[in-house]
């Protein structure tokens, strides 16, 4: 392990986070929470003055940078961006136990939107914005944006690699500076668009910034405690497509710009990911006409949930926890299913469940042929039977952490269906489950026990398991 | 596809189970049960006549025989197995509805053990032996039955490979035939000391034999509404200790009848599917121990359970419906691992568990060190990468089955934890579930539809997925 280079990196992101509570400061300020506005500017005083510090120290730092660092640095920066990030939070008395505070700021840069806040609105509007930004910032990812802002050279592919998701790392052009410049450029532009649409719908300005916030990184905090069920139709409409807009793979907006259209259709990932959405948001429709009594409203409330659910933002607009169970069932296989990879949303990612379900035909096929060679095919393309292999070494490791986390939580004597629902909400970032985690509740409930593990679900869901796992083998702290 | 050997085999099937059929008859004879005596006596009648034409049909089969036949041929010989057992519970009326006789039928020879019979003891004693005796030879296989008194020449190993749980066929000896006739010889030997002991216990001799083949089988079907709850502590404790035996790979008691302990000390399984029994039961005891009020009692419900739901039994000596949800969580959990490849257990084994959790480590290592490469030993020797693929090929089908039953069977509208429970249930082949299907309830509840779907699911639990999928691929049926 080179121990330096990964402190220089991890001082250059708290450089950068302390940046970027700058805002939260003006809008305490101007809002005249003066004490929040303290707190504000007291943690970005702390966190320089860390930062110099591990800069320092670290300031000579050989080159060699392995997958090994790369995984390191990405599992390590998140949790001290978590760290730093709960400091106002803790000290402004806002949330004032700490564990309340990392639990929430983790569910903030994790994208997962679960809160533990009863009374979001009892919030001041520093902290809120804080709040969504992480979202923001959490979505698109903190090292990418290091990245696309100071070349690292060799470094950069893997800590691309190791912080984005999806089964393999997507290049969009072959430097990794511009790949990741082109990745923030697009999200920058996508997330004002967001911002003009919600303001054309009267919403006011600081909660068209904090929704866009939370839609952009698919995370799912709000500024109303009933998530948007108050605003307007046109405005829960508008959330609908920006959150599946954000689902969607980020090279296929680069295609869309270089008018590559054919690569585009080729892409097998995104006709999956639109028709499980058509095909769940009928389904939902279907099932929960008669509440509603109107189809406009039945299809309007089930596009929604769907597309916050496969997205796993988890904003609401709607209490799915009273929807009858066959809703349920279909919003749970989405819970799984995710996003697409190289998006901001979370899940095990379309491309993902596409090679599941591929390698699930070639058995079959492998069962009454099992002389030939069987390839599997993505995109028209034959995959690497080494994509395939680790693939499959993630699904072990996705099913086998679920379990063990759903069997920690239970300590806690919640239902089944809450705990069940709390863990796979919580690993694939999406917030809210179902029964006492549902839409309308909060997980301030669980024991500080359950929200450790909750939170290391949501960072080990986020990071997709590798990076934080890494950080527990022995082998890992080994100098070489 | 080789149509007439499978029809062949199949005819043979059919014809062994009318003969199986014959003590129902007697029992019925002596009870006085007079139309359940005659339903029996029609029923073989029926099953020769179909059987014998179908062996006239085929009987000069060309020898062609492959992997695919024999999948085919165990796929295929379940059902009608399924379809020809549920004659005499429909003809007598003693489970009137066709779809309810089949289900339960198939619960019988799946050894899956739910009922959809909610007064047990209102049945007549014929069609307890019978539905008792199902989970016998469905345990070990009706196809290795076969085998064991019939030469099949090369076709033996492609049906033993089909029909025998795990990740590879253990053969005990070189000769397919001998293997089968030693696993048979094992399987009576330890079906009638298991019935002995509950001899000694006083237990009346017919609930001491269809117990004893509800525990060899690690079916579940008892003769009493509420299982094993109303005898006595020392039956429950002989069912405790011969459901663990049941669960054991097989290969393992031929290893201690020929003294080779050496080989017997390397298995990694047996040594895992103890450890978990042990941890698990002193889990359940430390958390249920204030609801029994002292550790003997607490002790035994806890080993008791623990038994019967990692060997997929479902007998039951206490709701387990009612105790903490920690306690289900570790229950939830041992429904999914379950026995020993090779056992009469169901579940997705432990050996296969193993795998996934090496699979898993390596997987670990592989991002630490992306040049290595890594092997995965089981007992001792490295894993052929064949043997892994398949495992993990089975893991994509097992977790998209199980999320495609969920989904259909939730059109009911049970709650989320019954759905789950259920298809868990029948697919691991446990039996009992959880809410509207806990161990003191039944599957009765359910629409047909639900109840096709879960039949499907015990069916396709059993035989471990394949065997029944090729039934479904058109490439299985297209002449050669």
């Amino acid at each position: 392990m080179n121990y330096k280079i990964v402190g220089r990196i991890i001082s250059k992101i708290l450089a950068l986070e302390a940046l970027f509570m700058i805002p939260s400061v003006i809008i305490c300020a101007v809002d005249g929470t003066r004490k929040t506005c303290l707190s504000f500017a007291l943690s970005i005083a702390v966190i320089l003055a860390v930062s110099g510090l591990m800069y320092l120290i670290c300031k000579n730092a050989k080159r060699a940078f392995y997958a090994k660092e790369g995984f390191v640095c990405v599992g390590l920066s998140w949790i001290f961006l978590s760290l730093a990030g709960c400091l106002p939070l803790v000290i402004s008395g806002e949330i004032p136990s700490f564990i309340d505070a990392f639990f929430e700021i983790v569910s903030g840069f994790t994208t997962t939107g679960a809160s533990v806040v009863p009374d979001v609105e009892a919030l001041s509007r520093g902290v809120l914005y804080w709040r969504s930004f992480s979202h923001w910032l959490g979505g698109m990812g903190v090292l990418v944006f290091l990245l696309a802002i100071d070349p690292m050279g060799s470094s950069s592919l893997h800590l691309l690699r190791a912080e984005s998701p999806g089964p393999s790392v997507g290049k969009i052009v072959p430097k990794m500076k511009q790949t990741a410049k082109i990745l923030y450029l697009l999200y920058i532009v996508l997330t004002l668009l967001n911002i003009i649409f919600l303001l054309f719908g009267k919403m006011p300005v600081f909660d068209a910034v904090c929704t866009s916030f939370g839609t952009a990184g698919t995370g799912g905090f709000g500024t109303r405690a009933d998530s948007i069920a108050s605003f307007s139709p046109y405005i829960q409409n508008v959330c609908t497509v920006f959150m599946i807009l954000f689902g969607v793979n980020f090279s296929c907006f680069y295609l869309v710009l270089i008018r590559n259209f054919k690569e585009l259709f080729k892409n097998g990932e995104i006709k999956f990911y639109i028709g499980v959405i058509v095909a769940s948001t009928a389904l939902i429709t279907l099932n929960v006409y008669r509440i509603y009594g109107n189809v406009g409203e039945a299809l309007r409330h089930s596009a929604f949930q769907v597309a916050s659910i496969i997205t796993t933002t988890g904003f609401a607009t709607a209490d799915f926890n009273l929807w009858p169970s066959f809703s349920k069932a279909v919003l749970l296989c989405l819970m799984v299913i995710g996003a697409c990879a190289g998006s901001t949303g979370g899940g095990i990612k379309c491309s993902r469940v596409i090679l599941y379900i591929k390698t699930f035909v070639r058995s079959i096929r492998q069962t009454l042929h099992p002389q030939k060679i069987q390839l599997i095919r993505l995109n028209g393309e034959p995959t690497d039977e080494k994509i395939i292999k680790s693939t499959l070494g993630y699904l072990c490791a996705y099913v086998i952490l679920i379990i063990l986390s759903f069997f920690l939580v239970s300590i806690d004597g919640f239902s089944v269906e809450t705990n069940i629902s709390a863990v796979a909400a919580c690993f694939n970032n999406i917030g809210p489950g179902f029964d006492a985690v549902g839409p309308m509740s909060n997980y301030g409930g669980f024991s500080a026990f359950s929200k450790l593990v909750l939170i290391w679900d949501m960072l080990a869901g986020r990071l997709e398991i590798f990076p934080i796992l890494v950080l527990f083998s022995p082998s890992t702290w080994r100098r070489s």
